[in-house]
């Protein structure tokens, strides 16, 4: 049973404000929320219908969070699905290990990491986590203008790659920076930049994404020594990419091996 | 002006059912209106609010369909989008030249083209198309349980990418035993296929890309030689590829070069 204060809290986690102030979001969903439990996320509360919070795979059993059984009328009001799947959690937004200038890019001299310059879609940094989780990239640094990683859209759309690799939001011209001042090679997707599949790429650095109208802004790109381009094999104009295709054919070529 | 039948024909165009029985579909935006009129397809009529229809790039003059003047209200009414962009186009579904069994297939003999299985998310097929277009792809092959290409969602996804190819929607297995027999390679994307990384690529033949959720089907998987996988670098256990990133992967390794 659900208490309307209950709903009316989970309700608010749909905005940015009340995540930051709780410290909260929302996932959603039987294998979505499996994910979760299976993390080192922690959950904060389950909410599910009857029969199907059976199906959850507690494979850490120690860290069952308390499971509270609603109806399917109760999870239409929390849900943010047009068609609820069962079961809603509320998990703990991670602590910002690695934010902030300085501490944050020690632990990035050695990986290749995938930097975002203003993503404004939902679906395309959802898409984009999960492109990086599956090419094995641990560590995403955002600019402080993108798009809310626990925003529910972005959570969704990450299938579950959310919870194994690491998200930080700084200040994206201090990492560029830092990163220059120890001559780690730095990357960015630029429509004037080199050929790809022409282009010697390192095995560790960072790689910049930019936004889908826009792309890396002038000030990130003033600062990067090496910009890349995907060639269009289009014989017509006006062709783009969409920014998480582009994000996942830049992470296979740097992935790939020559 | 707009009438109360025209804004339910209008409206109509949301459903398949309305699609296929006008041969009609709905695309929006000044830049996509503007790509649609530089197109080949056949504008059927232009609805925009006043200060903004003149913002429409007629290239081809002579092909300047009629332009009706609405106001904001109207365009709300009429408009799939959250925030209507000031323009709306109704076009002719192109006829289906390349469809069908025995025709289609002669057009793709020589070229590299690609085949969808069971796409259903129209965010998804809509990248797909952008993604094709980018890589010079001319022809896509649509299984007929793949989501209408004309769902304004698509459409929109498309980036306007919709009007430089083909879409032919048939049956995939008909197609597949026509690419065998003629001996032109069929390559589909699948769990247990080869690293593509290492595979010998083809400049011609056919790429099938699966369904978001089940992969290319057994039946197809059964016709085809070439199986290819994407190989993950992630640590995890539960990682997959968007299906648009996944094909954004695979063409660009088909286009590279080696």
């Amino acid at each position: 049973m659900l208490s309307n204060s209950q709903i009316k809290h989970i309700v608010s986690l749909r905005q940015k404000k009340f995540r930051t102030e709780h410290q909260q979001f929302i996932v959603e969903g039987v294998k979505m929320v499996s994910e979760l439990l299976n993390s080192e996320y922690k959950t904060i509360g389950i909410y599910g219908v009857e029969d199907f919070v059976k199906l959850l795979d507690y494979a850490r059993s120690d860290r069952q969070p308390a499971t509270e059984i609603i109806t399917e009328i109760q999870l239409q009001k929390i849900s943010n699905l047009e068609t609820p799947n069962k079961v809603l959690a509320v998990a703990r937004i991670p602590k910002k290990s690695g934010s902030g200038s300085g501490s944050g890019s020690a632990q990035l001299n050695n990986k290749l990491s995938l930097a975002l310059d203003n993503i404004s879609d939902p679906g395309n940094l959802g898409t984009i986590i999960r492109t990086a989780a599956w090419f094995g990239i641990e560590n995403i640094i955002c600019s402080e203008n993108t798009v809310d990683a626990w925003n529910p859209k972005v959570v969704q759309a990450t299938m579950g790659a959310l919870f194994h690799v690491n998200i930080i939001y700084t200040d994206l011209e201090n990492i560029v920076q830092e990163f220059n001042a120890k001559n780690i090679p730095v990357y960015a997707t630029a429509l004037d930049g080199k050929n790809i599949y022409e282009s010697k790429l390192s095995p560790n650095g960072l790689i910049i994404i930019g936004s889908e109208s826009h792309g890396v802004s002038q000030e990130i790109l003033s600062l990067t020594e090496h910009k890349l381009f995907i060639p269009s094999f289009s014989k017509g104009a006006a062709e783009s990419l969409n920014a998480a295709v582009a994000a996942g054919v830049v992470c296979a070529e740097f992935r790939r091996g020559r």
